[in-house]
């Protein structure tokens, strides 16, 4: 619809950094089409709203999660990582069913909705029902047909199959996205990864994938390979599409080189690296190294959040703290890490992660008026180190109204919570 | 007033740990009467809350903060620690006036109840405004005389009486405690703590101090005294008097020895001490020494936010982090640390710091109808891990409602945020 949002401090990019200005924003359907005082020629909006005391941002893109999981939060806390996956995660997936994909995706969507996060990368083996969940609520996604297998598996090319089909199924929907999802090295052996590679490149699919997530993860490739994760993607062909890495805690510098030279971007989720007990991925030298560096969340069972905000919050801490410097990654920085940065993994650059005329309108709105954001002394700042998340009032994908103070327009909150309280419920009983 | 909270998950202590139940807790008067299936004998209670879908928890405690400094939220961010004082911090506090202080102080105290925060522990040097402020608002705190000054300075006897005179003047709100708040070893010199804590012991006094907080601290204390800033308070006698010593970043565990000695209480704040380049303390050691170790926000200046379930978040993650183990520093381990923990640390340790029949009724409710915290598979974790603070609904302070569906009862909160936002105007024009 034609919308006009009034009066709104909207955070805009103006020579390589953002400013804050209080405008008026034009949406024509999808787009934005002007951020001015006055509308465009011929410009009628058939909704206005005043957003006095409002501020306005890119919609913020969570770069790596696995939304299917939000049913799992808080089921397997303070383990062991072999704990957490073989004692928790693995015997409840095995009792999950499709609906239950279905209403955990539809569950992490209205979190991140309510949480400004407007575009999420997703990985899991049942893409049918998370396109399902994205298309029904309005959200954006990048969905990653996720696959495990090795060279000389037969299923391999049916999963492989899977992605496209799937995108062609969802080809009505323009908000989804389908990428390759290779799990990771301990999961996918290197003649499996090398067909993944081949198949990336033959159909001008981008992959995404876990590397480098933890030392055990490092000394078995070592073992296996002989090489880091990193150089063993390389091998295979697989940076020679389009690649977006997550995690990449244990990277050496030689690593972060062979990164840079594909262009390859890495996304790093702080909150699960911690809470997993890996340690602090070395994102001040990346960023030094000019590698493309964008924020996730991981999923809720490894977080226990969805919530973009407090992950832009850690991202601006702790490496403040670890390398006992204040001026290490600033709020301005973890800003675009948290928008423009994703949209750039995504290959979504030019569509989506900044307020500019031309591209998507994917907006949220925070109030200013509560008294985590007063005084509003500086607005970029406050996103990282004051803002919780609930501060949004309302959000727009795609030029749709998808929450409007915070009542989600396009979904049915009582429900989905209802739904999945009962998953954990009757899987609980089961176990 | 005597108020019944119906169908609530309480969390209650048994047995050394905590654990969650459905029932219903009695509140008469200031106290919680009775945490049961059936109301005591002859209890009429005036007001019945239906909490259904709800959880009880104590009221977080906020156990170190300068709630003054709410107006200078994000004025001095990404700066190295002496641009962050003198070049924005000193110019600001020279241009403050009393209601200043009063209205800043106010802003804290809304943003910390809005949070589930029922009691602080605040130090600064005009404890006038920042004692009407929590009198008026039903906020409970401790309130901390700062002091600096030498031996042969005149003006810190009066200093100190300062913080008698203001005890005897809110002797009528036994919300308040008064402490002495020497601010730090490079504050104040070996002949002025040795007053302090001269002073403390005559007058039974509890101590509040920033110890140990940055490098340079450290170089210069052992320069100027040839010891530890630990071991400058033990010789100064400071130790002597209930102490809890904030920060504590760079410690030694010979320095651990000395406080686990005393019984000295440690504050924690890892947001600030990650965002001034100051690093991590050494909680879990800490804990393995069996100090009492408490939580804090410090004041919005370094964190920038005043909400203790952000400040959960952090202390159960970075240690994880750090020290690469997944099961370092649980959220059960958190939650007493933000609740029973503060409480011991401020000498209210049978008042506070949990629900128990006989305490004070200091309770913050969420709602868990949130996707959040949804579904609700361990509730102690979900403090840590997934809230935000935005789920609290409902505050008592006292056996007072403070707040209601997150309407604040108590305070003009439109009020407040307007006074913030123009003292930041009026002083921004100053500079």
């Amino acid at each position: 619809m034609n919308l006009t949002l009034k009066n709104i401090l909207a955070v805009i990019p103006q020579n390589d950094k953002d400013i804050t200005k209080i405008t008026n924003i034009f949406i024509e359907g999808d787009k934005i089409a002007a951020i001015a005082d006055d509308a465009p020629a011929g410009f009628k909006a058939e909704k206005t709203i005043d957003c006095s005391g409002k501020m306005a941002i890119p919609g913020l893109i969570n770069a790596h999660t696995h939304s299917y999981m939000a049913f799992m939060r808080n089921v397997a806390d303070d383990l062991s990582f072999m704990d957490w996956l073989f004692g928790r995660i693995d015997p409840i997936e095995q009792k999950m069913t499709n609906e239950d994909t279905y209403w955990g995706a539809s569950l992490a969507i209205l979190e991140m909705m309510k949480s400004g996060t407007t575009c999420f990368n997703d990985m899991h083996l049942n893409i049918h029902q998370t396109s399902r969940a994205v298309k029904e609520s309005g959200m954006r996604a990048v969905i990653c047909r996720g696959l495990v297998g090795s060279g000389d598996d037969e299923a391999g090319s049916s999963r492989l199959a899977q992605a496209y089909e799937e995108r062609d199924a969802f080809q009505d929907c323009d908000r989804l996205t389908y990428f390759l999802g290779p799990h990771a090295p301990y999961t996918c052996d290197e003649a499996f990864l090398k067909i993944v590679a081949a198949e990336a490149k033959k159909n001008h699919m981008s992959i995404h994938m876990h590397l480098s997530e933890s030392v055990t993860e490092i000394e078995n490739c070592k073992k296996d390979y002989g090489c880091t994760p990193i150089e063993l993607a390389e091998r295979c062909g697989l940076f020679e599409s389009p690649f977006i890495a997550a995690h990449c805690v244990q990277i050496t510098p030689s690593d972060m080189d062979i990164m840079k030279k594909y262009g390859v971007s890495i996304v790093t989720n702080p909150a699960s690296n911690m809470k997993l007990g890996n340690g602090f991925a070395p994102v001040p030298e990346m960023l030094e190294k000019g590698i493309n560096v964008c924020l996730g969340t991981d999923g809720a069972a490894s977080n226990n959040s969805l919530n973009m905000f407090h992950e832009m919050s850690l991202l601006a801490l702790i490496h403040k703290g670890t390398h006992r410097a204040s001026q290490c990654i600033s709020s301005a920085e973890t800003f675009r890490i948290a928008t423009i940065n994703g949209a750039k993994a995504l290959g979504l650059g030019s569509e989506i992660g900044s307020l500019e005329v031309g591209k998507k309108a994917d907006i949220a709105i925070l109030d200013l008026n509560t008294p985590s954001m007063c005084p509003n002394n500086n607005p970029i700042a406050s996103l990282s180190y004051s803002a919780n998340g609930s501060e949004v009032d309302t959000v727009i994908i795609n030029g749709e109204l998808t929450m409007e103070h915070r009542k989600v327009l396009t979904m049915d909150e009582e429900r989905i919570l209802f739904e999945n309280e009962k998953i954990m419920k009757r899987i609980g009983a089961q176990l």
